[in-house]
């Protein structure tokens, strides 16, 4: 799938809607998304919440499948690990999705989020099927 | 922190009032949480997007770690990962997580997330930073 | 595979000889392995090092998951993570693998590894591909 | 600690020596390790074994945390994830890992395994207590 047509799924899922997340860059076997924050989408002391991190990171891992994707294929998320490394306060927060394994069934991404200043606030692997 | 506090922390969480993640039980190192099904929570094909159920489970872990907390401790999820197991398009799903190990500042739980026949949706370890 | 046909795997896994590990109960979707204590085994403390109890925390999983194999199918380990909950002295320890998730291509089994005294000392999730 | 000091630990790390991992660099939140092939490291398909490689992937990930801890200070694993991303037939394969957070009592490693071509053969994120 190309920039367009991941950029029209996006737009498709409501959950990227609810909570804003946007895609910025698209390459082979890579994705960048991009989160602004608004107070909705934080926790007690006024951060990102980690779910919503999680959100973004899983959303970058199967975006950067999805550029390695047939017509007739489709993609879903089997699992994802994060680790959370500093708490994020910033008005945007990106992730960049990178294919580190693509079998004919099985997918493999690893991902990074970063701050407005690019430093890590989470680390990510995230699998997923191909059917 | 007992039923009462961890409700009205949840109440003070924006991420949780965006998402709709409520707390129905809690006891002594557990904690259950609800969430609605509603469109804005969904991804292309209609069920539950994995970055929402991702949420839930972590708010569960992180939730049975915290009542185990004494006045002076906060709590904070330092990873987590999660496996779906099958796609969620009910009306209703719920997390369940459970403290496994509780150490002086690490404590991990162990979350079975159930739809509302109570079959398994997604299973997910969190870990907490106390501190 | 039945227990008789998982035994004679496992005594035909060079891995599992030379670190000691020992199916001790199969059943439908589960399987029970043991390993015992040998200070080669161990981490400078005298423990258990962690590469043996995650070593046998995916064989657990994948021989849970070979229990449901059909003859012409096979099974490999796509991921696992694991926590590690307590230091291991124990002259042996126990690993239960059971499957939550038994899917066409993917099983998922949830383990839990013990000690002598039936404490939790690790947990681990192990996803499999089946082909 | 420095190579040379994280070297004499491993050679007093009875685990390694029983299944050969070697430290072969060291940097500033950076070790290098590597482990040769010999038929009882295997699996029944004489690949590498799974636990193998999650031996070395941790290995990798604690000694580069270990390059940054002070005399007072030791470092256990505490939880860790690995994805298995192509076999391994190689005579020798190594692990790299990068610390890309380290807290007061925390720090997390990036690690990759490869083989002797040089390409991914696993990927994994290692968390370590500091105290």
């Amino acid at each position: 799938m190309n920039k367009h047509e991941l950029t029209e799924l996006a737009e498709d899922t409501p959950f990227y809607q609810h909570i804003g997340i946007e895609i910025i860059e698209i390459g082979d076997g890579f994705a960048k998304l991009a989160l602004k924050y608004r107070d909705c989408l934080s926790h007690p002391f006024r951060c990102f919440h980690g779910g919503v991190i999680a959100s973004l990171a899983d959303s970058a891992g199967i975006n950067a499948v999805m550029t390695t994707l047939q017509k007739n294929e489709k993609s879903l998320t089997l699992e994802m690990k994060i680790n959370f490394l500093l708490p994020a306060k910033d008005p945007e927060i990106y992730a960049e999705g990178k294919v580190v394994r693509r079998g004919k069934r099985i997918a493999v991404s690893d991902v990074d989020v970063k701050n407005i200043e690019g430093r890590l606030i989470a680390k990510a692997i995230v699998t997923c099927t191909i059917s």
